[in-house]
């Protein structure tokens, strides 16, 4: 008997990866190609369909595809479009037109933190769980919200914005237009602004004041921080107390009984955890303290929005 | 052919009210007694009783009784308990159990909020809606979320608790414990509040200089800013201006359709409405602009907390 499996692709700014994924969450066989942001839609796919013949017929003898899932950045998953991605050359366009002429199987697209939240919950830290919340701690903040075992879409197909619930409306300018967004602190780009701040308030020595913000990344941020670096450790306390503010928001909205971070920012484990869930217990209706789990991402670190997004596509496969 | 009904039960701090209530939300019958809330649960049901059977033997001869629906402080639907309501010493009780003792009808609790979000999908403002909140403005400020067309309860059921969000981590003491929560300003006592500030920080001249805080109310406020007082439209407006951006945080989250205000403050309509629908829009990110409606309650002032007990309980007998 063949495996049935489906198609994951991951749009992203530079690359689009996709995979064959069976119902275990097993990646039977993945690869990428470049985006090339410039280009349209169109592009994209019909130069990603040969690449995924080509890989699938390395499985095809013993698998069988039954759906496509697509995590894109502005991806609307009630239309089926991407609608003006600001790292894509795209305006609005749909995606899920495109790739039917290509395959004749149930397709789905949502966005990148969507399509992880659906990972957590197939495959990953959220199995079993029917509540829960996905923040992905990337360039930005990405949300996937889980009610009742389903993802929340909301009236419009764009719930799941907590990157742009406000921290401060006179804080820190955020790419939207907004001021003071959660994500203008807690993300990679957040955490960088953060370490900017801290150099110039205090007059603390750090590994840091040696590089320049467009050097800077998370990476380097965690690693001072385990080195020692007080500056670096202070960075990431002050983002896990605003990220913990903001979530104690979001918990009183839909109670959920896990957070689960997900990202680059979020493999700094407990040093971006422990001040978070401090944070969020400090911030908590006293109805919620000690129930929420803040939890690291339960994917495989290099195919994760591959899983995600071949997890969209198996949910809605389960459903019917 | 009989009617059928349900029988919707408000408890509240002073008086418990209910009502037999048809598919269409008309009340066929209502009256209330004295809650006494001192007493225990047990014996707010055992005065109840005969006074339903008294109520219901004026229309038992052309209706038959559904089930039974209980609005309450602090109610937890899946457990069917009240537990610790701050103005009831009733400790943590089953109150789904005690009614079954006395009806042979499905039975189910939930408190005030969620009971007026559920009466307006079936009987109000949200009919036809799949996707909002509703937000009560009483003493403190309640809120009902529903997704995709059903309530939003939780891992623990006790979701929509918008009220404890926090506008300000230093701001105002709520009674919950914590610091700056939302209903220290939007509701009947964050205005009352937001008058004192305002007639502490201000030297404009204004009716309310006269009234104490004890005396004073939201109606009075509401009279007062129709009056022209500039301190009382100021206090609206600070009211709007903060639940405004405070809601634009949980439209980030679920993305809802309308946003229907219900309870005394939201009698002052346009005062508050306009006010919040400003700093709503200006709060919102991009995607949410011009899409949110803010709706006043579409459920008869008298009886609305009736008629949202008895729609829970429709809701539970439509789903089946």
């Amino acid at each position: 008997m063949k495996t049935e499996v489906t198609l994951g692709i991951d749009v992203g700014g530079t690359n689009t990866a996709f995979g064959f994924v069976d119902i275990n969450g097993s990646c039977l066989a993945e690869s990428s190609i470049l985006t090339d942001a410039h280009n349209s839609a169109e592009d994209l796919f019909s130069r990603l369909y040969p690449e995924i013949e080509k890989l699938y017929s390395t499985i095809s003898d013993r698998c069988i595809l039954k759906g496509v899932g697509i995590g894109a950045p502005n991806a609307n998953y009630y239309r089926g479009t991407v609608e003006n991605p600001p790292n894509l050359k795209w305006g609005v366009v749909n995606v899920v037109e495109i790739i039917k002429q290509y395959f004749d199987v149930p397709v789905a697209v949502t966005n990148d933190a969507n399509a992880s939240a659906i990972g957590e919950m197939l495959f990953g830290a959220a199995k079993g769980m029917k509540d829960f919340i996905v923040i992905t701690l990337g360039t930005g903040l990405g949300s996937g919200v889980v009610v009742d075992g389903k993802l929340v879409y909301g009236s419009d197909g764009f719930a799941g914005e907590i990157g742009h619930t406000v921290y401060d409306p006179n804080g820190r300018q955020c790419g939207c237009g907004k001021k003071g967004c959660l994500e203008t602190y807690a993300s990679a780009t957040g955490i960088k602004r953060t370490v900017m701040e801290l150099l110039a308030n205090s007059i603390e020595d750090s590994i840091l004041r040696n590089i320049s913000f467009n050097e800077l990344n998370s990476k380097m941020i965690y690693s001072s921080a385990l080195a020692g670096d007080k500056l670096a450790i202070q960075a990431f306390e002050y983002t896990g107390k605003i990220l913990g503010l903001k979530l104690a928001d979001a918990v009183a909205v839909t109670s959920p009984e896990a957070i689960i971070l997900f990202g680059g920012l979020a493999k700094a484990g407990k040093l971006i955890i422990d001040p978070t869930k401090k944070s969020l217990e400090a911030n908590l209706f006293h109805v919620f303290r000690n129930k929420v789990k803040i939890l690291q991402s339960g994917l495989t670190e290099g195919n994760s929005a591959v899983l995600g997004a071949a997890a969209l596509i198996w949910n809605e496969i389960i459903k019917t």
